[in-house]
């Protein structure tokens, strides 16, 4: 399963040097786990914030969570899923559900 | 893979009753089939509303988009779609990320 | 009476392990007596994120304010509730007041 | 059960005002029902607008659908429901859960 | 002239539990001053908030100003208000203008 | 009793202009004798869009909404209601509840 | 220039009442200022919130911008500005560009 | 004085070409217009959408009214307007209140 | 430059079929020739709606506007545009301004 | 790349005015290097607000990620950036894609 993750940190401002950058170290750390692993498949920065938005590939929403909460950073974050279906132009197409299919309410 | 959806359903208040009725009934016929092959696992009316909240049980995002997009409502519909997470305490429980892992940077 | 009820807990993230791990276990706790009792009928995680969605079954909304406001949690918690009708489709059906009633005006 | 409900009806500027005042007519008249079958309890207009905010007392979400949707204006409504609690500033008090026993986990 | 006010009271989870109960006395203590001198005509919980939703009758906005602003829980509040007009069906009816009158301009 | 009052109105782009003028003008007479009348104490245009704010004085909201649904345009607007308190710099002040009054909960 | 000014103020709970007050009091000063000098023409409480709306009548948007920073509590508020135009009803009118001239992309 | 406005033109997917063409060309023109008089200073396209967000220089929000009702396709616009004071980086330093200043609540 | 493009396609649902699916057909062919030249990276459908979001790769904003406008189904299109830049765990780190740097107000 | 960029400095206001006003200096130092360099093309202040609003040119958005995190006050800020594509009107016109090329899904 594929999921479009946005991850919105909010660091207190006032966090000491020290710590900060040990956690971003930390989650840098953990993230390149997760992409070694294939559980981040694509990662891109939002210019401007301490954000970032990517895909995760998971075996399940559960995995997922497990995933995400593993993050040193979660704490600090927000984090919006959106689960994301395949899209005929760029992979095997899943068959739309044509109109006439729909009307007569089968799918068969 | 369950996921919540919720359903609102706008259908013009002008539509005449005739086809308005036909359609009504061809949905809830869509729905019965998708109630008893287990993919609509549980539904509830928001009260007061054309609008429905229920869980979605389907093997992943692809198959939930096909499910959705054979109901005769659909485009009428406007469609929220939340992934689910099993719960510890409804279900065996997944393993929660203790913070003492979290701060290692590790879920082993 | 059903309800759909999201909890979002917003835990200070610079609250010590111990004091946040004691709260997650009460809360867990209280969360296997309303499991239990029937109040929570049914509970999912929403993946990422220190909150569930949940559906809680109680005589009334005087009694959901008292189950919910027992959680160990509650004073760090957003509340969302939303009241559940019975849908024709999961449950014997509450007659659907057909068009043809409503422009008279009239349920009988 | 008592349900804050917002009714917000929005009629096309351009229905001809025959068919708007008999609407209107019908929808007095079933609101007349409503509030005389102590369905409605309650019921203001917000000045200016189409609108109005009323507590509604049922048994349940079931009958507050039903209620609603009879109302002859339901097709071209907004609707927003609210469940209400009692207040013990204003009925016989529902014990509110005092902090020691929620820091207990408990309620008995 | 009445308006539709909803409070919903933010203390930190941190408050200490004695000057928490204290405060909430404090409130209660007011409120049942406001309730019985008729300013606070109605009053109900949102359930599972520390909120709530209520009618206040007062001769304007500026006595509705003194009353609010004597609530000892007022600094920690969000105050939504709404001014609130006599529906027909429920009080002597304010004549409603026809769409005859309004085309014409006139109200008299 | 004085509210802020703004005025959105959507015409349709498609409306003839003959239609399109002629309820602007009735719209502007039935505007110049609510402000002759002193109902419309203040009005504002808000630039680059069909839609103004003003400061409305009547006896109380049920006034306010005959007013405002004498408005030619009524059926084309959205209208919201602010209810107005005075302010003490610019009129007699009302007493600001000082803090000390709110900590004994009394406001004699 | 006529400027709709709406402030907000989020002074800490806990702040002590002293510390409060003296804010305050600064504030009423440095207003009554600027109602004398003619900067704020009007102001109204928003009952129930320590919030005012205001028209501010300044020579441009950088006036403007000096005016509000003056604020003792500026640091602590939201502030929303809304540019105003007049309105031919209660000023001499400007000239509306007529649907006509419009069609003819010519103002002249 | 400068604002920041953002058009953006909701044209009815299905108006045929011929009266789409003909109102982009004449809203070209008219902006072509304004462009050279000034009163538009800078103009970007939004990517992807209708729209666009652009520096417009003015005497005050009357001629902004004048400006932007002028343009032809100003009945299918949502107009937002936000006015800009310059900015000492970029222009003759507006001297910024500094903090002492406030404190003691002048700007003299 | 790679943006991250959500589009949200709202055809009338009284469309007839025929013409609907040309377009859908035409959105389709066009949608291929986007994937094969590279403008669109990756495409993923969302799940129940009529929608997608994907990574555009394109050499500006310019570039992107005009494949946007390039789509048949463009004008019943919602198009939500991101920029997106490079993240280092996926791609040749920019270096991150660590704050130190920052402090003092270099990048150097 | 153009982008407009809203950035808005959240300072806690009751950091001392030594280490505030120090940050703001630094922070219009790091402006004054960025208009310098031509980064910062156009600025203005949002009047009443710690905000501007303002057209940044740099490369792509891995550049405007550094520059923007090289602020000495980028901790306390919303940042919100849109990409700006060219104006026909106040640039070399980039083609639009015409109505009947797009009807024909090409843009060749």
């Amino acid at each position: 399963m594929k999921f479009l993750v946005r991850l919105t940190t909010m660091l207190p401002p006032e966090m000491n040097d020290e710590r900060r950058n040990a956690l971003l170290a930390a989650e840098a750390e953990r993230g390149r786990e997760l992409v070694t692993d294939g559980t981040i498949e694509q990662l891109w920065r939002l210019p401007g914030r301490l954000a970032n938005v990517g895909v995760w590939s998971v075996p399940d929403a559960d995995a997922l969570h497990v995933a995400l909460t593993s993050l040193p950073l979660w704490r600090w974050m927000d984090v919006q899923v959106e689960a994301l279906a395949n899209h005929p132009l760029t992979s095997t197409p899943t068959p739309l559900v044509t109109d006439a299919q729909r009307d007569h309410g089968r799918t068969d």
